[in-house]
């Protein structure tokens, strides 16, 4: 890679991909310009180190690419809002083989195709170690932005995704547990696949009052809803319950609930809604007067969620 | 750090600021909503690495801040667009001081005073050394971008800025010569202060053909220009010629034209005008017919800018 130099590097990755067609100018000169048809755009951005937030023996290049563009996009999404456009900057080892970095590519891509929008721009460096940052872009489509600051006493709480998932899968990993016994769990947890369409096809009139993406832990997350929304949240355990995960729980000697109510980077979503349940959306609780988020009425005691600093992560 | 946690830390450094009339909904959800008022959105990215992009003894972290917006903010203004956003994903370590992130914010946004915008969201993680990796988002205020591919012969080529002085500053830095015997150069690469007016204040009809950002080294960057637009460029030495450059480059027995035509992260501004070079622009040179970038009729040899691989940088 330091032999072919970033512009060759970047030229390699780029060539042949198609831009989105919201993309008005993409790669090759100061910015991008991107198009935002209503007057507004949404954007968030993640950052992910090397043995922080993925694992080279862990997880494949191609992988990490999937779950770099899914956790962002899953942001965008939790606001309502459809993917139109990626930028993504890349510091890596000079020594990195130029496979790799393609191979990332690739993975960013195919995450891509589920999602919507295209890489329209990007950055490369030269770094100790592998960090990649994403910061994804949004199309509100007309319609306001589904906050977590919205959400009402006497609405239902669902979630569309598998919470708990991705924690089961980096339990398999920690443990040492051969992962061909779980794979259904160590998918979940090397490639979230954040269950997009729940969100983007609910209809222009349906009743969701609050939207938020799980990815610190369905606690932490309802927690942001429940303390901007200024309500108490209260999930029913046995609707959380997920006879699927018990054969993996049961392997490693953990509580399931453990792994649904904190377990973090699922990429599910959680909203509130005012009236029906849509498809695609399982009922867990209630919104109610009051703050914080109980279980069956009760405090959940214990780590309530990832956080990138302290002792949560 | 490790025990204030990242929300509390991001609580902490992004109190009190003041968004942007553009940022409708600013930190604190799953994403952040921008304004776009003409339908489209500049967007460009990126990322510095520790010991690569700065040296903590060599910058202070405020410093360091200010340079991450301002080469992000030269971007956006390289294609014309008004600074109308931010985005910053800051990777540190577990005990980097409070403080140290504050002065590192605190540079962010002086620096956003001289270039418009704020900084509307973002991400803190855990890494082994310090990244910064900055989106900026500008707005065209319903012009068309000004691209690198639209020089024409004939165009006089002029640039808004001081071309080589953050390269003299480097050089005073790495030599380990005084600091205060060369205090403006040192300034200029600690904290370059590109001039944005010089292409904002610009009115609607200037004869501007092509513009770009000058990052990489004035070569190299009018190599983009001549390149992307397929045309040659003349520059004329005797118009490069910075007398207040000379006395730095005397004590350190230097070519001062290596760090005119050369040096990297000048962030000044270079473009093309098919009329009258409008005030703050200095000619330097004109676009022929032809290919390459020469200086008085001649190739300039050896290496030609910065690159991020390779062993240009």
């Amino acid at each position: 890679m330091a032999e072919l130099g970033e512009f060759a590097l970047i030229a390699k990755v780029t060539s042949g991909r198609t831009q989105a067609p919201g993309v008005l100018l993409g790669p090759g000169d100061d910015a991008a310009v991107i198009a935002a048809p209503d007057g507004r755009f949404v954007v968030t951005t993640d950052m992910l180190v090397q043995d922080r937030h993925f694992r080279l023996d862990w997880s494949s290049p191609h992988d990490i690419g999937r779950k770099a563009i899914a956790q962002n996009a899953a942001d965008v999404v939790g606001m309502g809002a459809t993917p139109s456009a990626f930028v993504v900057s890349l510091g890596c080892p000079s020594d990195t083989p130029v496979d790799f970095v393609q191979a990332l590519a690739d993975g960013m891509w195919a995450e891509i195709e589920r999602s919507g929008g295209s890489i329209a721009g990007g950055d490369m460096v030269r770094s100790p170690l592998l960090v990649i940052s994403v910061t994804a872009f949004g199309d509100p489509r007309g319609r306001a932005p589904v906050l977590r600051s919205t959400a009402r006493p006497g609405d239902v709480v669902a979630v569309a995704g598998r919470p708990g998932w991705s924690a089961a899968g980096l339990a398999v990993l920690s443990a040492g547990v051969d992962p061909e016994r779980f794979p259904e769990a160590v998918a979940a947890h090397r490639v979230p696949r954040p269950p997009y369409a729940a969100v983007l096809d609910l209809p222009a009139d349906a009743p969701i009052t609050a939207l938020t993406d799980v990815s610190d832990g369905l606690l932490a997350d309802l927690g942001h809803i429940a303390e901007s929304s200024a309500v108490a949240i209260d999930l029913d355990s046995s609707a959380l319950r997920d006879r699927a995960l018990e054969p993996v729980s049961t392997a490693l000697n953990a509580d399931p609930f453990d792994w649904i109510l904190t377990g973090g980077e699922d990429h599910a979503f959680a909203a509130t809604f005012s009236g029906a349940v849509p498809a695609g959306w399982a009922p867990i609780g209630r919104v109610l007067s009051g703050s914080a988020v109980t279980v069956d009425g009760a405090p959940r005691s214990g780590p309530t969620g990832w956080e990138s600093f302290g002792s949560g992560g």
